[in-house]
């Protein structure tokens, strides 16, 4: 529909946690009208967004599946594999503005909100400036799971960390004794090593552990007993702070 | 409609950070079909959650206003007025509690999300265990702000830090010197003080500020050469984080 001139739009769409309700009324009409919908997935999957937008996009939508490189969760942080999911979201950003050249518009869907950990940053940062983007702002999965698990998590002047269980123990360990509310996210084969800072800094009795929340399996447990050795990349866990309450 | 045994269900419905259209899919639903609508307001004025509902509320619903004590914003943290926050909990958990008695639902209507810093929550904490409640998550205020400015928060190892800007300055700063990436709430009369936090943790020219972020009005504008002496109470400021990306 190009008349050689007009350029796409990309939306960068949030569809919330899990609970295919909890997308945003926005982020449903933009599924509905965008002619082309993109997403991660890995190979032979359909992307977590996806499967948690299934029932707003339309029938007979044209769609884009970006599948990530191979890779084992171990090697995430090795030379190899960032230099291959460097040419693998080079050459998605690439996918992409050829179709936005050619007039029409693209939305790139993300579990949770597009701008928090989200992979749709990783074109974002490669395609900004050259395109009209509108960002659409989802309910985030630890809002999912902290709605899930009942716990209020912030309190007057309580800091907030949100930590990935990716860092060092030492790391984790020191940033936890600092915090009033935490939140420990991509949990994954990094879950005993999560535990055991958690217990180095005592707050293991404080801890849930809520793993596909708002989601149908939904797993909501205090972390103190329980011993599982690994945990789902998407699982998290939740300190509630203690500040101020009238 | 009581039959002298059915009580009513609690909801804490997150409306979003400020674009009507934010809200999501289970919330619309739900003020939809609730037969009573409550929303915390300031005396004489229609609540911040309220206004961003409008739509979505159902023409002729019954309504309860939950009018805060009078106070100036200095006063927050005085005795007498946590005493006098206090009773109001007190007696809107109790207003509640005696509609959810008859048999009634009730949304609590609050903006971005209920657990978060919201006001739901010391009703939530009154009334937990008693009647079934239900949370409906929503985009938070802050992940409207950086959507708004556009800005990628969270890479790879990042930790986000959320700090609210009532947090002593000497506190504010070292808790910058050690963040990632930060998000700056409950603005106000402590702007400068953030402002100088944020100047002696080095972060002026990474921080954006972002006032009526989705909204009408909207303004985001680099927080160095920006020399307001407040802030509304819902702004933030942003200091997107750097980390690890491909």
């Amino acid at each position: 529909m190009s008349d050689g001139t007009h350029r796409g739009r990309l939306y960068g769409v949030g569809v919330g946690p899990g609970d295919p309700e909890l997308i945003t009324v926005k982020a449903a009409r933009i599924l509905r009208d965008a002619p082309l919908i993109a997403s991660f997935a890995k190979k032979g999957a359909q992307g977590h967004a996806r499967t948690i937008a299934a029932q707003w996009i339309g029938a007979g939508k044209d769609e884009l599946v970006l599948r990530y490189p191979l890779t084992t969760e171990r090697a995430f942080d090795s030379p190899e594999y960032i230099a291959a999911l460097g040419a693998f979201y080079a050459q998605s950003a690439d996918t992409l503005a050829a179709h936005l050249e050619q007039g029409g518009d693209a939305a790139l869907i993300c579990e949770g909100d597009p701008l928090f950990y989200g992979s749709f940053m990783h074109i974002h940062a490669r395609l900004q400036g050259r395109f009209e983007t509108q960002i659409v702002p989802g309910v985030t999965g630890m809002s999912g799971c902290w709605a899930a698990a009942g716990h209020a998590m912030t309190w007057g002047d309580d800091v907030l960390s949100v930590l990935p269980g990716t860092l060092p123990e030492d790391v984790l360990t020191r940033r936890l004794r600092d915090a009033d509310a935490a939140v420990i996210m991509k949990l994954g084969s990094n879950f005993p090593k999560v535990r055991r800072a958690l217990a180095a800094a005592g707050l293991l009795e404080r801890a849930t552990y809520v793993e596909r929340g708002t989601m149908q399996g939904e797993r909501v447990v205090p972390l103190n007993g329980m011993h599982d050795e690994s945990a789902p990349y998407f699982a998290l866990i939740l300190v509630p702070g203690r500040g101020r309450r009238p």
